[in-house]
């Protein structure tokens, strides 16, 4: 039983472990493949706008960024681009989704030593599968009491999974790299959070403004400064 | 509150509104892009081959399905498919996404009948925000307690569904087209199943055979069948 009420939410990708740092590599691979047809900038640039406007289809993950990334090569050499090059997008895709499990510094004991004493829940947004194969091979899936793989990590959506595990949002403290999807929505809510900056955050994830939180808000710089803030709560 | 105990368990695809269709639909028009490479039965066969190769990294859904369709493309045409053509498979993919959702026949008064005396849970597999997507769109949402989108409908993800709400095997009956994927997992673990076939089935949903469950399977032709047999649970 845990020693307190308060329930911790955890994301996951670049909060748990490494994800933006692979996609880094692939959208560098990306680049070289389309550099004969425009610079590095407009690649950039034109394939987010693909993953823009695809997201309400698609949503997140990583076989619509395949699929985004293949419509963006299309376009951007005008229909050029061979099904060679387009295998290899399928190919690097594959490796994405094969790719280990790499946890960030201090994960492994922060969250194990947590979760004797509180409830987790881990609260990630993505491809089903892949989040759930991810968890798998992380090794920490013993410590998450819940797992819940979400569509989007809105303010409805954070409620939603609160009120399924009948917890409070003053009982409730979320840890997270993205102040869009981790920190912004469930402050919105009531509960407290904590930000854990991630050295690359993916454009979609910038955030211009948090909502008024006075002592429910905690700036970290690793996650193994979480226990310490949770005498504050 | 429910008049009894049993809570009743709907698969979504073929069983409450239309799916198989759409993608037979797509298949026709794959088939015809492809025809002038090899003939239908080998399109079907190497596009089948490559989805369950693909199954473990993609999952179920509409995104797993058109990287498949590209892939095999690819490979069927020995690279000669061309970018317009692979553009084309993206927007049929994309239709696909944004299709209306048209109900069975029966559907909108069974379901909406069996809500107002028992608790109906959605379990269903696919891509996560499609399937969140079509049930907004179904008109039914407000029917189901509980919505499960599962990455395998298998013994162990419909024992965790049940645990999550408290539902024992022998007080949960599921009502769905699959025998693979609806009836056979929850007959092993001691539930009840009802069978509506739908007029098509995926290659991948074949079962040979079902476990022993002497009183607790039933086979309908329609949904609007489903209440008739609560009595006998």
């Amino acid at each position: 039983m845990p020693s307190r009420e308060l329930v911790i939410g955890f994301d996951a990708d670049d909060t748990l472990w490494h994800n933006e740092t692979i996609f880094e590599n692939v959208h560098r691979r990306y680049r070289d493949m389309l550099a004969h047809y425009h610079d590095a900038a407009t690649v950039d640039r034109t394939l987010f706008a693909t993953e823009m406007r695809n997201l309400e289809s698609y949503g997140y993950g990583v076989k619509g960024f395949m699929l985004s990334a293949i419509e963006t090569a299309i376009e951007l050499s005008n229909g050029k681009i061979s099904a060679a090059e387009i295998r290899e997008l399928l190919e690097l895709g594959r490796a994405m989704l094969a790719h280990p499990v790499d946890l960030l510094d201090g994960v492994a004991d922060t969250v194990a030593a947590l979760a004797a004493t509180h409830r987790l829940i881990l609260i990630t947004k993505g491809d089903l599968r892949d989040q759930e194969r991810k968890l798998a091979k992380s090794g920490l899936a013993q410590h998450f009491r819940h797992v819940e793989i979400l569509s989007e990590k809105n303010p409805p959506a954070y409620a939603a999974v609160l009120l399924r595990y009948d917890v409070a949002p003053e009982n409730f403290l979320m840890v997270g790299n993205s102040l869009k999807s981790d920190i912004a929505p469930v402050l919105t809510l009531g509960a407290a959070a904590a930000h854990v900056p991630y050295p690359l955050t993916w454009a979609h994830e910038h955030v211009d403004e948090l909502p008024p939180a006075a002592g429910r808000f905690f700036k970290l710089n690793s996650i193994r400064e979480v226990p310490a803030i949770l005498a504050a709560l």
